[in-house]
């Protein structure tokens, strides 16, 4: 399949900077702006060489646009695999949209999300796990996150399942010999081999479907909840948390503006803070609601941190946390550590057993917070190079393969006959091909390109 | 002056997009971003001519932070005048600040506001007013300022200056001459011609200074106040003419985002609308407190619509406004027109003479409302070709110039000795020289560079 039609988007984020990137793709793409291109120097886009840079005017007839650069890529070695123009104009969003209205005037439609990526896996420029990991990069805020996106989109995970399929489906036409020859009771398929490949495969599917649980953590963020009594301080601690975050990022100007308010990231892994109102027991309707809301948002918890002030805790309300969220990881925190002596500092420690303490205030304690923090999750695979799989469409298709797996194998134990089997083997193929694009349906790519952001 | 170090900024506004640009410029730039990169082709950045991009690796030691596309200009021929290499990555804040932070690990440090434009400046490939022009065509939101800022930085504007500045200054070196020969009582400079001269000067320097006022709307827009009682159908107007406005962006996804919500371009000009509260006598304190905020709020406005409903209007609110803004432009407008009959319609006419009448929700007399907008600004000006001033340094430069030249013709009338007219030939240079930045100090640059983004 090949695109015939030329699309225009803007690639860079939308708002004012220095500069801005409009990219086109298509068959005409070089055609089309030159068309709309005054080089400096005379020459024509279409007598240039791929992977040079030009400078000239975007000219709407008479009209002077913009001066701008004029990246050329020639297909099949640009990103889409077709002829690629990239217009580096000044970076306002009247002329972006100038320019991108000349090109629409011009023979070109606007792209549609993710058009360019889908263009590159649909040219072979990519498989599908490596096209959907191009969104996972652009989405990640952590270190973790984009060092699994990478790794997905250079090829890592793909070529592993690809690897394995293809074993898989030399068995599965040497099962399917056997049906041509089914009146001869033959075996192309050494059984012992194929009972042995299965068996790798199981392993490798367990061991990616494990996987999933830290690589949602890591694409996701952790959402903590901190829970506590007003004045507690619980704002204060989230102040102590992010400025130490804070202070790594700040050095470079304009980068902070999209970090979000709330998390913090430890060992690339994103803890997501979600504030609450206290938790107790009250007649009053209207504060009743509030705490209704509060327990809505540590629904969304994973983990709760209960923060309290030594001088005066309630432990009625850590029990009633505990009991209403037996299956959540439950962390008490003991602020205000530094009013405390050592009577009042044993007398929680016989309470509360596994409490922490520290004081928000003179950022004691902090350290082996993040340090608590971090052991609660799982993260021994991320210090390797092992495969994490973290995108739920994978997960689902590994799930089912291996299901399907299992069939084939309780199938070669009970030795089913070939023509059955060969149905189970069938399925699994489909559903491994399904993570790589080898198997795709419309609806599929739809839903996938649906969610890449426009330009990419 | 030539700098030794070497910069980097993020190029491409903030935030996420399917791409960033991140640029380095300096002496180093092409040999610093080499080590960091990976190409496909292992070819190294150094041994790549100018204006070529090339596919490969951003690498922090063995991890690979991003697959990039590399474009390198070599200095003279850059945007700076120095050696540039423009980093396209992934667009996501993480990887951009990633690869930033590795660039200021490698031995670049920030860009300031504007550098990359400042050096372009100092390194001879503009003048002062073309770089001003360079900030103003990435903020002009409207086609007119759009193309005045272009022109601007085109040259169009400073040729002007420079060729009436180069003929000031001959004549000024002759008189200067005749300095060194005061014993003698020879004149060099021909009085009929320096006079001609000098009207010539005065003549476009007057026109130039016209042109500020217009250069001004343009640029900054024109504050529009809607005042009215409520329900007479002031957000509904408001409603419809961004309506129309809003038809013509909205073909490009993307792109209204930043739109601010409540202005209009008409022919180029932008309006910009403020809703007000009513206004009208009261003896509630709290409600006085608001009446003060739309009196305010008027007191920013350069243009009033007073919009009232046809079936029962008040004019004594609209002789309170008439008033109290004697020097503003008042445009009552009456609303509803679809519920009046002719006699209700013959009594508001009479009323109020210089009446509008129109039909927010049926859209009758919005064409009509938006002439009458334009028909208050003299925008003749913009039609032609004519040079229009929209910088206050400019014009604050132009206003001093012309109060020299005019002393220097009043010294030339006076029959005034060489020496004394000398000096003012200085100032008035020194006024044009401020600028085409001919004329510059450290404070100078730094006041008009400090207001650029980071990254241009």
């Amino acid at each position: 399949m090949s695109y015939t039609d030329n699309i225009v988007a803007l690639a860079t984020p939308s708002g004012t900077g220095a500069i801005a990137v409009i990219r086109v793709s298509g068959p005409d793409a070089i055609n089309l702006v030159d068309k709309l291109f005054k080089s400096i120097k005379g020459k024509k886009l279409t007598q240039q060489k791929s992977h040079t840079i030009h400078l000239g005017n975007i000219v709407d007839g008479k009209k002077v646009l913009d001066e701008a650069l004029v990246s050329i890529f020639k297909g099949p070695h640009s990103y889409t695999g077709e002829n690629v123009v990239e217009i580096s104009c000044h970076g306002s969003p009247f002329i972006q949209q100038q320019i991108i209205q000349l090109l629409l005037r011009s023979g070109c439609r606007s792209a549609s999300a993710g058009e360019f990526t889908l263009r590159a896996f649909l040219n072979g420029k990519m498989d599908l796990s490596q096209a959907e990991a191009v969104a996972d990069l652009i989405a990640s805020d952590s270190e973790a996150a984009h060092d699994i996106a990478m790794q997905q989109m250079r090829g890592g995970f793909s070529n592993e399942i690809q690897e394995l399929r293809q074993e898989l489906l030399n068995f599965a036409s040497l099962i399917e010999l056997e049906l041509d020859f089914s009146q001869e009771d033959v075996e192309f398929a050494d059984r012992t081999q194929f009972n042995e490949l299965l068996n790798r495969i199981s392993e490798v599917l367990k061991k990616l479907i494990d996987s999933f649980a830290l690589g949602n953590v890591i694409k996701h963020g952790i959402p903590v909840a901190i829970v506590g009594q007003p004045n507690v301080g619980k704002s204060t601690l989230l102040n102590v948390l992010l400025n130490e975050e804070r202070a790594i990022v700040s050095e470079i100007a304009g980068t902070t503006r999209d970090t979000v308010e709330d998390h913090i990231s430890l060992n690339g892994i994103n803890f997501r803070f979600i504030d609450t109102a206290g938790i107790r027991e009250t007649e009053d309707v209207v504060e009743r609601i509030g705490i209704e809301r509060t327990f809505e948002k540590i629904d969304k918890a994973r983990l709760i941190i209960y923060l309290f002030d030594g001088l005066n805790f309630d432990k009625e309300e850590l029990g009633q946390v505990k009991k209403r969220y037996p299956n959540k990881q439950l962390l008490p925190i003991c602020n205000k550590m530094d009013l405390l002596n050592e009577d009042q500092i044993n007398k929680v420690k016989k309470e509360i057993p596994n409490v922490l303490f520290l004081s928000a205030k003179f950022k004691t304690g902090i350290s082996e917070l993040e340090e608590k923090l971090l052991s609660l999750v799982d993260s021994g695979a991320l210090s390797g190079d092992s495969t994490i799989v973290t995108n739920s469409r994978h997960y689902d298709a590994l799930l089912k393969a291996l299901e399907e797996i299992q069939k084939v194998k309780e199938g070669l134990d009970m030795e089913l006959s070939s023509d059955l089997m060969a149905i189970d083997i069938r399925q699994a193929l489909y559903h491994l091909g399904e993570i790589t694009g080898s198997v795709t349906t419309d609806d599929l790519l739809g839903n996938i390109f649906s969610n890449f952001c426009i330009g990419k």
